[in-house]
């Protein structure tokens, strides 16, 4: 089948890729969209940085779980995706051919639990076809279009940092660095939260309006006043919790003084992922129009224009979230 | 009167200090025991420099107001004191004279609040004689000495400490790092709360035998055994909430790697201080017998020996908290 896959830092895209088969438990589909993540695009960059970071980690989960990734050979990729059900494995019962669904991208495999989301072996969304696990599959509901089915994911990854932080809504307001997928997610979260208010801070024009968009109240240039300038200005004495959705070395700053977390009380809470309850809240959020997702999809592409996608997410003027649609021969270049 | 005061980084003891004068809301006390913390000892050492951090953090509540210290000047400190009540202020209304109080280190003046901790006004617990506010005053129950009483300041800050952790004693297990005083106080208070196990590093034999003591289940040497290798063979696979009680540059590492923050979903809490209702919930467990604060006072001193103590602290094995009782003319150097 046809993949576009991860080759010694380049997207190539392959015409011979091994179909996956089901084994029991799995069940095999057709994917119809997948989003391209920020992390996809670090990944490239850096997969040797990365993994010697996950190993120095003792017992993750998240990753420790992933085979030993050989980044010599090709690396299949991409977790946000809503696929059609083709045919389950043997003994395995699943919905019926042609369902639209999605699912939390891990797959269920006879050797163990495997994320599905740098592989040697374990495809991903940005292929034809890739396997899921049967009990984990989530049915798309109301007609839910695949390309924004798809956001599930990242949207899940801002409703999984607003838990997180404990924010309350009846007496603290946000500050979101950074409108990026993962910002606009929060704004999108805090704002079905009714946090009041959501001040979004970016270098982007573009990004500060689908800031807007997505919720936040006020959103600033960080070049002309600074985002705690601003929650001063419009926070009405409100106490404060800040979103780093920047990820840019710098920002948590690399030296740590612990007098001034000590002098303020800090509490700094780390995010990753989801849960598989936040992932179904996510999609029933989307489905259901509580968060309209359409304004961050500004393209959907085929698999051949997969390499030029991931160049042309390095502009927050142009793009936001690309949408794969691999099953398709093209997209357009929105 | 009277007092033992900081004078360009020494201890020196004076006998012409003015002696203080209660206005409106204020009483007059007579210190009977002053434990020497150590924050006494950092700044009796870096004044300069923390003051100056002190300074860099904007709308800091806990030292914004103190005045502008002059260290050329004398500083009075001593925050952690029992004394009696002489006599109250004009038109104020006090417990009787001889009540034997504490009170959180905070003082109610005409030109606002002021922290008992340095000042080149406020006098502090090194003295013979200082100013408190008359409705914070804390009449000391069931007859705890003095001494024991100065006690219930450092045991509220590792009560504060275990409150800011949020530790959940069903499912989650707890490591001390560092055996001082404040280490010590939060062992106390874990074990007031029935965490288990409770697991302390510190490199003294002397401070891991007083962590024993105070609740510890395990005490440990870190050159022998890393705290985290301890917990990993006696935490019974709970979850792990880690306190830094030591405080020396690079525990808390000095360049901060998100990335390991992420992986592990870490949660950072910075704690300072206490309120003044575990303020009052320390004294009241002090008195009522449920933590025994007598193990850690290795020393009473008077006046003429604070010089001394500043320095005998250094040694964790010989000491760790000393009691100064500036109303006598000698104390023991246990």
């Amino acid at each position: 089948m046809r993949a576009a896959v991860l080759n010694r830092g380049e997207i190539v895209v392959r015409d011979d890729v091994p179909e996956p088969t089901p084994t029991t438990g799995q069940v095999l589909v057709q994917v119809r969209a997948c989003g391209i993540c920020g992390s996809d695009l670090h990944f490239a960059q850096h997969a040797p940085r990365a993994l010697e970071l996950g190993k120095a980690v003792e017992g993750l989960p998240q990753l420790g779980a992933q085979e030993d990734l050989d980044l010599d050979r090709d690396v299949y990729m991409g977790h946000e995706f809503a696929a059609e059900v083709l045919e389950a494995g043997p003994d395995t019962q699943t919905l019926a051919p042609g369902t639209l669904v999605t699912s939390v991208p891990v797959l269920a495999a006879p050797d163990g639990i495997r994320p599905i989301v740098y592989s040697n072996v374990v495809a991903g969304g940005y292929g034809e076809r890739m396997l899921l696990t049967a009990p984990m599959l989530l049915e798309v509901p109301n007609g839910l279009d695949a390309s924004h089915a798809a956001l599930t994911e990242p949207m899940a990854v801002g409703l999984h940092a607003v838990n997180r932080s404990r924010i309350e809504p009846r007496t603290e307001g946000a500050l979101v660095l950074g409108c990026g997928p993962v910002g606009l997610a929060v704004i999108a979260a805090l704002k079905l939260r009714a946090v009041e208010p959501i001040v979004a801070a970016d270098f982007s024009p573009a990004r500060r309006t689908l800031a807007l968009t997505m919720g936040a109240h006020e959103a600033v240039d960080p070049q002309e006043e600074s985002g705690w300038a601003a929650y001063g200005r419009v926070g009405k004495g409100r106490s404060l919790v800040v979103f780093e959705a920047i990820g840019v070395p710098g920002v948590i700053d690399d030296t740590l003084n612990p007098f001034f977390g000590i002098a303020k009380e800090l509490n700094v809470q780390f995010a990753l992922g989801y849960d598989a309850m936040e992932f179904a809240a996510s999609l029933r959020s989307i489905a259901e129009g509580e968060i309209d997702v359409v304004p961050m999809v500004t393209a959907e592409v085929g698999l051949d224009d997969v390499p030029w996608a991931f160049g042309a997410l390095r502009d927050p003027e142009e793009h936001c979230k690309i949408i794969v649609t691999p099953s398709s021969s093209s997209g357009s270049r929105r």
